[in-house]
């Protein structure tokens, strides 16, 4: 029999083979939700989730989104279009670290946004869910990734879509997604130009 | 009198010197609009520039969108949205080239966009000007980047955001933007997996 190589792992038994040609099979069908992964230093992570969430709003599918490490009151553009499109909208952080006088509150908000997170995406009630500025709890080692990763694998719905953005995305979590983007700064006004963030853009 | 340098050019008269600290002195205010561009092979051009049309419109600040090289009439997620946020979005395109039967319609409705786009960005009347898939038209010699370049550069309303999509974008226009990000692929499902563009997700 012809054996079959998965990510440099050879599957040995019937039952793995037949999994992973069922797997190929939905798939190329196109019925398979994505794990996504928008990483890397420049502009776009985001707003690229934000985009996805307003297709998925203009096809009447339902979308959740939390984000992990903005301040919770906030009324940046996103929220406000994610209310005006009665999108379920979360952040659960009380502001990015850098800007933190209290850092032990911000990893239990970010801890919770996971619970949150955990709920919504196996609850089956959406099609897509953002976890926006996730991969920095990871990285901080608030979360262990392999426990995410190992979670995801067990308690994603087969057809839901998960998009998690943020810098460094852990090689774990680049490992079990299903598509990753880098999106990399080639030229930025701030540090060509010392242009601050503009309003309507960039928050 | 010191010297300035912009961009390995030195600047010598008085005037130059002065309308560069003015153009510096707004870009901190934040009060200059950008040229920005989304290229790269990686997935999120698209999705980047209508997650800022999302947040954009969310702060009820005014978007146009011109589609390049989609199909005219084509019911996407994002036309979708559009329509449901009252955002003007039209494609000019008559899909794309690479399913194309008729070339030179598909040029001709290309040049059609970029006169619709001269007349919004002139127009003075909207914030952000979004032209997707422009670079194409650009990268297949059907406009010269040159031209395109000196028409914004004469043309474009100080506080307007011109948002530019698409691979392969020409040097000059990466010269003359302010803020370039490539999205670059690290993993694709469709040629990890097999999987086909999703609804909702891709399109």
């Amino acid at each position: 029999m012809e054996p079959i190589v998965v990510a440099g792992t050879q599957l040995h038994s019937t039952e793995e083979k037949q999994r992973y040609r069922e797997q190929v099979r939905k798939l190329r069908k196109g019925k398979k939700g994505l794990v996504i992964v928008n990483t890397g230093n420049g502009k776009g992570k985001t707003s690229a989730a934000l985009g996805v969430m307003t297709r998925a709003w203009g096809r009447d599918l339902k979308v959740r989104v939390i984000q992990f490490l903005k301040h919770e009151n906030a009324k940046f553009g996103e929220s406000r279009a994610a209310a005006k499109m009665e999108i379920e909208f979360g952040g659960t952080g009380d502001g990015f670290t850098w800007t933190s006088k209290d850092l032990d509150t911000t990893k239990a908000k970010a801890l919770h946004g996971w619970e949150l997170a955990k709920t919504a995406i196996s609850s089956n009630q959406y099609q897509i869910v953002i976890l926006d500025e996730f991969t920095y709890v990871l990285a901080f080692g608030w979360l262990d990734v392999n426990e995410v990763v190992a979670w995801l694998a067990a308690n994603k719905p087969e057809l839901l879509h998960v998009i998690i953005t943020g810098r460094d995305a852990p090689a774990a979590l680049i490992e079990h997604a299903d598509l990753v983007t880098e999106m990399r700064e080639i030229k930025h006004p701030f540090t060509t130009q010392g242009i601050r963030a503009q309003i309507g853009i960039d928050f």
